[in-house]
């Protein structure tokens, strides 16, 4: 890796910072949130209008790129970058947590993980080898090794033994993919496991952080664990791993857990909640979840939010928005999908003027507070 | 109607002609293509978009409106203006080639149409003082009539006399439709019927110039008749109509459909063919139709159309687009669809300034000729 690619910390409040993420194709700041381009868009929303609405970098999947078109087609376009439009970093998502929770017929040994293919059924293998190989072709500014993430059910008999060999082997699939990768103009991150066990956790941060990785991930979490469990794991792993290097938390969340984990040290985040939300026509707003399909809204012609400065919330009613997805008008989605995207980007702007002004905390219990508040509702 | 609301014929070809359409929200050059927003959206593509690809008119549908989300909700936001941020003007399709030819259980009498609604089921009744009386609430700029559009199978029996009593029952609904309708700052015209036949649609085209409309459509074509025979009936059509008054093809069709019925005298068009091609992978362009799921474009780095200015063509690759499509992530549908109507409005501009160059004819031969080899192909 090139000194290029560095982290540099900018400001601190209590555990929480704000920093420059350097890559290949440009720095971003954190803590920043990724939306999710799992085949290299983002549900109807187009490169430019991401970056209008704050978006730093983008995530996109290496499994399912690799499945289609294929890590050959985007190598031929210069890699994501010019295969999407998007010319800002982009991160890669190996696809370890898809394929060993989602696929069908899967079998995890030493060699990697062979499964059937969602696409046309036949047999797949993906190594830690062979993940990098495919991200090293997509060209992606940050790569993750494969993991293997698994999540027994609550009480089942010998589940411990279970996390602990996963745990154990994601750590010998992590040294392979550090002798393998090779491109110096990519990031690549080590994943700590160790599901919701204390010590497992604490040993995967430090065994993963020994091996020389400059950026780390939390793995298997946001898998029903209480907050507060989680906030334990994320601090117990931070205390192990080399102190400035940027911590990504994958998959993770609501804007509370977005916070918490802003608090505690994380820099990175991605998560298909917003977009998500958005198809159901659930919009996030400052005054908390804007269920559109309310009957109350059919003829409400205020903007999706008052306080929001996106287009949408710029130019179209609740009445008309509501309207769309009840239709099943394409536009619909993507004018709810920019409005939350937009929302999750501003609170990460927010989450960095309130760490440089030293008032991260603030912000963290009124975000919990208002979700609490509606939960009671 | 107040005398704003004006056509004026700037430029001739033979019996082409270029116009402004002038309406409360605007003026209109014609020849125009209106993208179809039949719910108040054009597929994942938003107002801004339709304004910079050349759209000067957008269609909508008065039965869906009707239907959801109401029209009342509509003229709550002012109008079809106010709700969809398509500012300029807009023309709604009465929804009788709906009704009568998609409905389930339709009955038509003298009073009008009722049928079952394809959203709840229950029984819903439209006669054409309720349509104009919709579409003066919806607040286009453009209304229809309400006529009975049929379509009897080929060499069905008693099938003259059917279409004779449709067209003589829409020349009735289109006197009631001009007593009911009141709003002076919106467009309302005839629609001429009589199916295939000629003596049929001189004496619909006759007797609904002599009602007093100043506007007028071709209804029921495009519905499997040759284009020969499609503009022998266009042009007896336009003997019979008051020459200076707009005309409009309803629901047609393929680009040489469109400048064949431009060298006719039509001035208006709508047609769901671009957005239902491109949610195909089908794209239009000035080589002829590309249809992007063909193996062949999996590596094509090239723009679908390299002679397109559109911003899809500006940033994007035929094998992005292509896998897009393949992935049904949404973005596909609407670059698509921003491409094929881009196509349809810059073929409107050829054909305006082919008018004011006197070579229209030239225009009508080439685009004739290129789909012409297609089918040979």
């Amino acid at each position: 890796m090139t000194a290029a690619l560095a982290f540099t910390v900018t400001d601190r409040d209590g555990a929480a910072r704000c920093g420059r993420l350097h890559t290949a194709h440009g720095a971003v700041a954190t803590p920043a949130f990724m939306p999710v381009a799992t085949y290299g868009a983002v549900r109807g929303v187009a490169p430019d209008e991401l970056a209008a609405a704050g978006a730093g970098i983008l995530l996109a999947n290496t499994y399912h790129l690799h499945e289609r078109p294929g890590e050959q087609v985007v190598a031929e376009h210069g890699g994501l970058h010019g295969f999407t439009g998007w010319r800002g970093p982009w991160l890669t998502d190996s696809g370890g947590f898809q394929v060993t929770s989602l696929a069908e017929k899967v079998r995890v040994d030493e060699d990697g993980v062979t499964f059937a293919s969602p696409v046309d059924g036949r047999r797949r293998a993906l190594s830690p080898e062979r993940v990098v190989a495919v991200q090293q072709a997509l060209g992606s500014d940050i790569a993750m090794v494969l993991d293997e993430c698994i999540r027994p059910e609550p009480g089942e008999p010998g589940a411990e033994m279970r996390v602990r060999a996963a745990t154990e082997r994601t750590l010998r699939w992590a040294e392979r993919s550090l002798r393998a990768h090779t491109r110096a103009d990519q990031w690549l991150f080590g994943i700590v496991q160790g599901g919701s066990s204390e010590p497992l956790r604490r040993a995967s941060a430090r065994a993963t952080g020994e091996l020389g990785f400059r950026g780390f991930a939390h793995g298997g979490l946001g898998l029903g664990e209480s907050a507060e469990r989680r906030d334990a794991l994320v601090a117990l792993a931070h205390a192990e791993l080399p102190p400035e290097a940027p911590r990504y938390l994958m998959g993770l969340g609501r804007p509370s857990d977005l916070v918490r984990a802003i608090a505690l040290g994380v820099d990175l985040f991605d998560c298909v909640l917003p977009t998500r939300h958005a198809r159901h026509g659930v919009l996030f707003t400052t005054q908390g979840l804007l269920r559109l399909k309310n009957a109350a809204y059919a003829r409400d012609l205020e903007p999706p939010d008052p306080d929001c400065d996106c287009p949408t919330c710029a130019r179209f009613s609740r009445a008309y928005l509501r309207h769309l997805l009840r239709a099943g008008e394409a536009l619909g989605a993507r004018l709810a999908s920019l409005h939350n995207l937009r929302f999750y980007l501003r609170l990460m702007e927010r989450a960095r003027e309130a760490i440089a002004a030293r008032r991260l905390a603030a912000l963290r219990d009124s975000v919990v507070a208002l979700e609490e508040s509606e939960r009671e509702r």
